[in-house]
């Protein structure tokens, strides 16, 4: 099979993520351009590119221009824009009269509106899991231990929980332990979430992450990584449920390696896994 | 109109609130025993009731078996049990076949659960503000300030989402800013939740508390005060929206006051609040 070869257009949030998406794509044979953001990404993207510029947050004219004056065909977002710092976004004009349209501003609204405006401009735009697509979780058990009857009960209680929370477009995860949910993600982030949600329920806390009914798999897949398993271990959570396929897995290998030396359990959830028991 | 009297069993919780209860039915010529628990109530509450008991969380045997040998008709709870430290409730035979009952034990199954359990032994369970009804909140503006056009939207934005959160049995209260869930409160307590949401979403935020539909108004409404007017002030925070008339307000006058010298807003919610705007 031969990939058409095109010019992406990377917006580059924080962390490794955008590195390996640029890497991704020009493997696959892509030309790759991205803008960054200070305070929030590491301008090492610029090092792996084809040409990159340097932007505030809020400055969607001229992210738009720079696209465009590249000949940008698809755009990627990937790495995390902080979000509570994202607070002090300046909008410009065209940001500002987007905002405006928003009657409730949730990740979800937001980005999927942002994704529209590329899109009114004839740019399509993709998830990062199509230029990194080993990223995905894969699905069953992940680990040696299998969970326990009560985290197996756990993780249906959370799975379902959370699935709610996604509708209403709050937060990707939540805590919990021996059916009491603990611990709600709202924008504090999941580490937070999980620290506070294990600290007040006790050792033996089970946390789910799922991706939310209708979300933008282009622009926000939940993740989860092996800082994650090492602060549950911390706190200590014994299992994690994290929806396969539609969230990404950052260093599999070692949090399972992780996981397995301190008897912990991590599965990658489907409806089916709750359909078997 | 002659009420009749009856002796009232009360379950005290932590803080003055099972004072004021037991204070209220006194005044209308009720005979009042109790039962509370070492490190969650104060003692205090023996110095105003006919007799009183006291047992560790979880001995449910002992304390029906108190109520019955005092003829107890109707039983009240007031005052916190701290959600996290019941996680060391040692259930009795007792307790523990009602938690088996239990699929899920979100606060409202677990105390609706208990209240049935009382009846069955023939004692209603009744709200503690059937003895207090000057604590219930009252409906419309209580400040001299009016929330702003953002706070209107905010108020609004909480309501819907702080219900529909009710509905699975998390939590009831949430805080907003600008379109924004900051915080979702699960078992951290409100005040908590109020601190984390307003650090994060910055000053300005809006935070709305309800009555869960659905919920049990005889044993866990919803209650704020002065400290939480307090605790709001602290942290920037300038708009409170509480359910009126199935919430608890404690020091109403105090909290207005310093409200309106703080130039916050306070409302008692309703569903007309929002259909006249």
């Amino acid at each position: 099979m031969s990939i058409k070869s095109e010019t992406i257009g990377l917006i580059a949030g924080g962390g490794q993520f955008p590195l390996l998406v640029a890497k991704g794509a020009a493997a696959q044979g892509h030309r790759v351009v991205a803008v960054f953001f200070k305070g929030h990404s590491s301008d090492e993207v610029s090092s792996v590119v084809h040409d990159s510029k340097e932007l505030k947050l809020g400055q969607l004219s001229k992210l738009i221009s720079f696209f465009q004056k590249n000949g940008v065909t698809k755009v990627v977002m990937a790495g995390t824009i902080n979000k509570p710092k994202a607070f002090d976004i300046r909008p410009d004009f065209r940001a500002a009269k987007l905002l405006f349209k928003l009657a409730t501003k949730g990740d979800d609204v937001l980005l999927r509106t942002i994704a529209n405006e590329f899109e009114a401009e004839g740019m399509q735009v993709v998830g990062p899991h199509v230029y990194a697509p080993e990223l995905l979780t894969p699905s069953g058990l992940l680990t040696r231990r299998k969970p326990t009857e009560m985290e197996s009960s756990d993780l249906s209680v959370g799975w379902k929980t959370a699935r709610e929370l996604g509708r209403l477009d709050i937060g990707q995860c939540v805590v919990v332990r021996e059916g009491v949910i603990t611990a709600v993600e709202a924008i504090e982030g999941t580490d937070a979430a999980i620290k506070r949600g294990c600290e007040l329920g006790g050792k033996g806390c089970c946390i789910v992450k799922v991706f939310k009914p209708g979300q933008e798999d282009r622009v926000d897949m939940p993740s989860i990584g092996l800082k994650t398993i090492e602060g549950m271990k911390s706190v200590g959570a014994t299992c994690l449920g994290v929806e396969a396929g539609k969230s990404l897995f950052f260093d599999l290998d070692k949090a399972i390696e992780f996981a397995n030396k301190n008897g912990m359990t991590i599965i990658g959830l489907t409806p089916e896994w709750f359909e078997d028991k």
